[in-house]
């Protein structure tokens, strides 16, 4: 057994852990399902209740027109800026070198509808306004995300986002938000969903990042705009006939945590300074804006697993189950503050620090 | 309330239904889960147990190397036209006219896949050897759906599946088969899913028609053709974090109902015979050869109407929700025989025929 798949396995052992809500496990569908009548009708090839409903919750919140439920974001946003790129007649698009539609996605954007993506930023700092003034000529639609995950979950300043709005529209480029983790960052920016949403020409949000649904997603817009999105859902084959156990489990596990957002938050500004307080750790952002950050080691992974181990065994506090390996001498791992963080004593966790802090000095 | 909505309000009001396994609704979900373990671990990214099993356990009773679960046949079938084309060096497939790919996705075959489909056979039959032998050169995949649902669930003889089979091997030509009710053919033929699936090179099955699952697909065929099926899959949207929801219940209700096919079979035969007794109705095929067949009046839907509502409300067996316009002076409906038929007593049956066919001899 190497040195990461015995951190795996001392993290499986730990009593708790500081991250995410929990296992990803059937106890969350049956859970979300506990309290649904079994007579529920299903949603039928999206009509229905089941999902007319919620789509009309989520246009609500988001404060769009209409929305449409989706099994993935990846389908949700291709569809998207085709329809832009339609619409616009240009087949290029702009986004961040770090986008999930550019790093995740096997080039489905590319090999099915044929877009161009422009570039937009180095990959390890944000899209800024000068950035989307210097795009040229012809770009049909500007893809955000917010907060940027790949960099740690770093965001604009509001005002700054709003300039890039107000010169998107001033231009006629359409404005998408990747907004997988958008409810995470509303109580950084004090704004409600629909008032950043209303920023955007087109919003995608997921259900099972902060939310911590099993998957699916919400593509918001005009109604025109969902209408012809719907088309593009079924040539993607997802228009299943029956989406509801992620629509169910989307709407329970909403319903749960969107009042949550704003501890997960101050939980991840608190969690950062401990990092930030040992030797050899930094977190990305350094103060979080959002209920994730990374965290960066300046140690090689197989350095610094038996240091972690050695804190799960010894104070049976869960850090991560395992490393990414982002140098010769270095290493991180992605944090994302959920229900689990509030099951961690205080003193727990500062003894677990010091321990971590302690072994890293000596180290 | 026009004569279609007041049908499907009297059949909503019936104790009986002769078709399918009783209503699409929550329960469905909840029955396949209650034996299910809640630490059961989800499945991720296509990793994990709970789907690397059932995707072994399909490719074995299909008896192919390798099998992919995919949220939708939709999906999984373009994507392995896509494949084929790729490999094959022509954007030329050739299927029968009525194929769900042309009638059914939003032609996302052409509009994401760029293929150019030849139509083979009339719209109101079976694709033949001769139809496949003067297709010309240059085609990359033939696609056959066993059966043939739009035209009532025809089937052709297994001799001449057979020898499409051998000439398409000869021709170098690819042979996909739309199984989507390959399991309800399977007593008809004699034959195991393997032996059928032995004349082709892959082929998708369906988890909710007569499996009666909530959704999903299974893509089979050698190992490097299911590869790369993972790739597209991921490009189409559908490589969600997590599809369980899916596939414990297509696994499930596979359990529950592979053994009852047969059964299903000489109902479907029972049923047909009764619906051709009557005046001014027929069955296509006349004599099923699966689970399902479709119910033609020589009457318009409004004539039609109003004898159903009679025969619902007096002997509490509903037929059919609704009928489909086929002409001036006619009308069908599509009907699968599941778990529902065996609930109707026999008596109550024949009473309910003999009450429709004086109604439509006096009609």
């Amino acid at each position: 057994m190497n040195e990461q798949n015995a951190l795996l396995e001392a993290f499986n052992g730990t009593e708790v852990q500081l991250a995410g809500h929990g296992k990803r496990e059937v106890a969350v569908l049956k859970e979300a399902l506990a309290g649904v009548e079994e007579q529920l009708a299903a949603d039928l090839y999206g009509s229905g209740a089941v999902i007319e409903d919620f789509q009309t919750e989520m246009a609500g919140v988001l404060g769009k027109e209409s929305s449409v439920f989706f099994p993935s974001g990846t389908m949700a946003q291709q569809i998207a800026l085709r329809i832009w790129s339609d619409r616009k007649g240009s087949k290029r698009v702009a986004y961040h070198p770090l986008c999930h539609l550019e790093i995740h996605e096997q080039d489905g954007l590319k090999e099915l509808h044929h877009l161009e993506p422009l570039l937009l930023a180095d990959k390890d700092r944000l899209i800024t306004l000068d950035d989307v003034k210097n795009m040229g000529a012809g770009i049909a639609c500007l893809l955000l995300e917010l907060p940027q995950r790949e960099i740690g979950g770093q965001l604009p300043e509001y005002a700054e986002l709003e300039a890039i709005s107000a010169y998107c529209r001033e231009q006629g480029i359409i404005l998408h938000l990747d907004g997988a983790r958008l409810f995470e960052v509303l109580p950084y920016y004090g704004k409600t969903a629909a008032e950043v949403c209303g920023l955007f020409d087109s919003v995608y949000i997921s259900f099972y990042k902060g939310i911590g649904g099993i998957a699916g997603a919400v593509l918001a817009g005009s109604r025109e705009f969902t209408e012809e999105s719907k088309i593009w859902k079924r040539r993607h084959g997802g228009d299943l006939i029956s989406l509801y156990p992620y629509i169910l489990t989307a709407k329970y596990y909403y319903g749960q945590r969107i009042g949550r957002m704003a501890g997960y938050y101050e939980q991840a500004k608190e969690l950062a300074a401990l990092f930030n307080s040992c030797h050899k750790v930094s977190t990305l952002p350094e103060v979080p804006v959002s209920n994730m950050f990374h965290v960066h080691f300046a140690l090689s992974r197989e350095q610094l697993a038996p240091v972690l181990i050695q804190v799960y065994t010894e104070t049976g506090i869960g850090l991560t189950p395992r490393l990414k390996e982002t140098g010769e001498a270095s290493c991180a791992y992605e944090l994302n503050i959920g229900d689990l963080y509030s099951g961690v004593s205080k003193p727990a966790l500062e003894e677990a620090f010091r321990l971590l802090d302690k072994l890293l000095q000596e180290g």
